[in-house]
């Protein structure tokens, strides 16, 4: 399949070139800025003590996320939601599976009632924004747990981790008949089914979101959607590894 | 697998009572009361000439779709969203979801410049809201786009139907590990994995949309539940098309 | 004056086919379809222990009622009021009428500190909406009272009933110079003047609002309505206390 | 009925001392100050070429009115409308209600394509504030027309005015069992039947709204009620003509 | 400078004619019309026990304002903010800065926990209404603040008065070169920079807002117009403490 | 002045670390990240053929600028705007701010019928954000006019340049009676005069804003910020034009 190759040269399974920068500012508990080519997503991590209200005097916590997008992140500004008044569906439903993403890897119970609240602005959009997103904002959800446990706001409970496992996301599409890995904007148009994957470290599927955009797909082709996203996903996992040993506010 | 009997005395692989009452109302242009067990969905289309102004002189036509609940839907009453002032994300997710899906299966060159809106009201829910509203809609959305053959909005040319396809939905979920067709809410609040499908009623794939309630699921479960999922789809295409048989105003 | 019909074949003093449907649904402490000819309203009444704070610690209820209108429950679909972000200035107007006209007949004190909210949404518009909102609210009415007794939120006082009385309205109108009783859309925007009436089962006006459309109206023609609505609330009084003695489900 | 008297010693009969400012301020083709005791209300009327979308060509003008209410109007503040971000079920009613009654006398078609916004801005609030409304704002109304038609925007044709009547309102109401004229805001909240009645000059009912506040009230007890309101708006036509024959800026 | 005069014939350093009604309504704790020439503000002061939450338990007051422009106040009609759903950026720029100038001079913990808002609703606009309602505001924030003292909701503490000095605005601008005090709208228009200042009555300078609308300005010119402005605060200080003087109702 | 040092060893006249990166990102005719010390906000210029409605027609061109903090951009985490339904004042202010500042160095009459908008989004925030964007916005607009220019939308004429000169902004204050520039956040809450200061590269004045957050300031002190001011823009705008001679993408 790695013959074939597209508009920016790449291999048909190979990723975009990725950058994570931990500890980009000093504001948050936890701060990344991650790069999937020329789409930038600043994810920020707000660690507070306390839960909503409806989860008070249950004994867990909450971790909830918030995704938007800047006026120029892409090629045509459009207007801002808090001009507008209301936040878009798309602004919500990208939320919505960032939180699922997260919360699919924390133990409640082990956070205790401390809510974390992941930021995750789009600085710049070249399609993958809600993977990269969801990439980027378990980083600052590990630095912030890491945070909350040495303040003592999390009690580190030897064997009951409140982060049981990383968690990553990554787009596939199939254009012209061929699957793709990582579809940047251009491709994203184009793209006659568009998939994204999240999955955990460990390898359990935490979503799968197909969606026919032309012509309807068949079961062979969501396999072989589902084959490249694991391995997209199995890369992306050594990278978030990898920028837990890193300094902070080095790129790597 | 259906040996085994759930709350409400099914197998595993057994749908609700499924009813469609075609023609319920005399507004509308496509009518359809749409019952899965207690849930009920009343499915209105309107046809109107033109489309919306970021889609004029194209020539194609516009399908669009929304989906609301009454505020007494639920065991609990919620506040209407109309009180709110905004539509909250999960509305907003599915009414996308629901257009998206229609979408799938219509021509928009042979619809012409028409605009085609499914309102999908829940009056009663009890899980499976989102599918009995795709299955219901795309009835309701067939008599309109017949409405408009009929009264020359829509011009008929052979070989070019506005409609391509039938498309249906349904919801499938792990619950205590076993994978279970067509949830009702106390069936679905209790699954670990929860997935809709939406497929044509030639067998093409529209939506798949996996979600891990509790813990991840695996490549396994996931084609378990899209074979469940399959056989569901394949008797609602069944009713749909019964449907098309009966009378207006009789609930089959 | 029934000499003389109308479009609909109806005399000037006749009632159009009226069907209710007591226990509707099973959401709701009382829920009831009404219908007045082509107009189908569902009335659904919500009880819940507590009043709103500015009640709290009174030892009184509250009644309240929200109306509201599909958007293609009309010959033309109208935008939902979600999507504009606020209620219209009729929403408003016709939920204060129907919770006005409901409290008329409640024994705040009786009612103890519980609230009950009457959602009256109406599924097909055909003119007379606000009067068959409030004629079957208040059957809905009745059965979450009845379920407030039986579940003993609400205390049953012999000598001091929650319910006092029944409710139900009728809209007149003078078309042509002729009064006539429970118009339709077509004759209601013929109307020169047009005027609902709530009234009591045993009798005591509620509500007279009568507005000219056209040329203002006399004293003499102010009584001639007020006249016909009484003999139309007669009869949907006896249709309410009817639907009492119906099986769950049951049209009549 | 006139021996009795009330808490400001007036006749149960009797009007409060209304004063009106025609010509109040200087912005606005109409600007009238009008005071029904304690309640002050200004009623400003605009003028402009043009009609509503849905209002154009059809050779029609268009009479509209906003009513609202200062923040500390009423002996407790009340948050701004334009600071919750709406405006209220009472604010809507009222606005509508004094849009229907100004219509009730002007010849839209005599009007020509203009359109006349008469803004009632209640500045201190002690009662009858939309009757005192209807009543300022007929005034400002006049004196816009009379600016149309001397500027040319409305062409003035004999034995086709524009206005084609005065009209004005008052409130009535039944406090303790007796009848009452003009309720000031401590009376009103006494009262158990609570009337509003717009009627022209020459005698025709516009609105007549009687709500019952307590227990339902009698077609008797309606009766004395728009006895009542008649001598008032009698009263209240006189005062109107004297106020156009009243030099500018001069409070009558 | 005072030999140049102005299309109102007022020398370049002259106020408009001032006029200030103390007690012009009976609601609220302190209620002030005043007049800029054709600018009207009404400023109406409500003293509450109590504070903001983010306040509560620090032994100290609050003060804060509300700005808003009638409809038909200025020569063409806008949309009432109530109606759009929000609040424009100037009300909330101005409204802002008419709580600061007042805070200037407000010792809050001599306030007690007791809150004042500050509405003003300009009736009519002719340039200047934000330094016309500081000036008016202060008048009826000392009126609520002496209604304080009395009923004893604020302990007047010798030599730690609640209110610690006066405080009043005027609007300076250079039109054509010319610097010139007190701008009605058609000299705003066409100023090529304008300076609002608030100063306190003993001198001190509390807000100084300067801005080239069309070329920059120097610092010579700047010092010109700071001269100005002092010149007319001196006057309206002696205004405001002349109403003092004066009794209830009467308009200086 | 500049021997008394402060909490981050700065002179009371010495800024920052300034740091500008032009060209920070691909998307926008210009992208200008600008760091004044912990302060950094991204500055993005969009181009757009054609003008708002109400310029139409006039030949002249628009430029306007939208202001946002991110949710974590400060120490503690506040509720976007676009969750809360509306912008507050502060943002609103501060928009309109920076559109005024940069409006007073273009010439709309060489700009043509074209739109800027300058979106200055605060990443993190440390004071002095409304300072650092101005001063970086400049610079994304005068690259969106040589974009304009390059690509023929903005046609350059010889001596009539749509930018006239550059525009920088810098905030002053007084800590404890002792004038100082470039406040960050800690000194900023502790400042009892803040002043903000913009002004053209070659001296002109265009906005002077000073509050008196604490008590009153003199005019004396008015001058010696004025001149600490000066000083700091005269910096900011040797380092404007270093980085228009930098590379894209470098930091400067």
């Amino acid at each position: 399949m790695t013959q074939q190759t597209r508009a920016d040269g790449r291999a048909l399974d190979e990723l975009r070139d990725i950058h994570i920068t931990r500890g980009w500012g000093q504001a948050g508990e936890g701060s990344v800025l991650i790069e999937f080519g020329q789409t930038r997503v600043l994810c920020v991590a707000s660690l507070t003590e306390g839960v909503p209200r409806w989860r008070k005097g249950s004994g867990e916590g909450w971790v909830t996320a918030e995704y938007s997008m800047l006026p120029r992140a892409t090629a045509e500004r459009s207007t801002r939601e808090s001009v507008k008044g209301k936040q878009g569906g798309r602004t919500h439903e990208i939320s919505r599976l960032i939180g699922r993403s997260l919360r699919a890897v924390v133990d409640v119970r082990a956070l205790g009632e401390n809510t974390i609240v992941l930021d995750c602005d789009v600085l710049q959009a070249d399609g993958g924004t809600r993977t990269a997103a969801i990439t980027g904002a378990w980083i600052a959800l590990h630095d912030a747990v890491e945070y909350g446990i040495e303040k003592g706001f999390i009690r580190n409970r030897k064997g009951e981790p409140a982060l049981t496992d990383s968690v990553a996301a990554i787009s596939v599409g199939i254009i012209d008949g061929r699957p793709m890995l990582d579809l940047p904007y251009e491709e994203d148009v184009r793209a006659g089914t568009d998939m994204n994957v999240v999955r955990t470290g460990s390898g359990g599927l935490v979503e799968v979101q197909g969606t026919a955009e032309g012509r309807p797909f068949s079961r062979d082709e969501l396999d072989q959607l589902l084959g490249l996203a694991e391995s997209g996903i199995d890369r992306l996992t050594a990278l978030q590894q990898a920028s837990l040993q890193a300094q902070l506010g080095q790129r790597i």
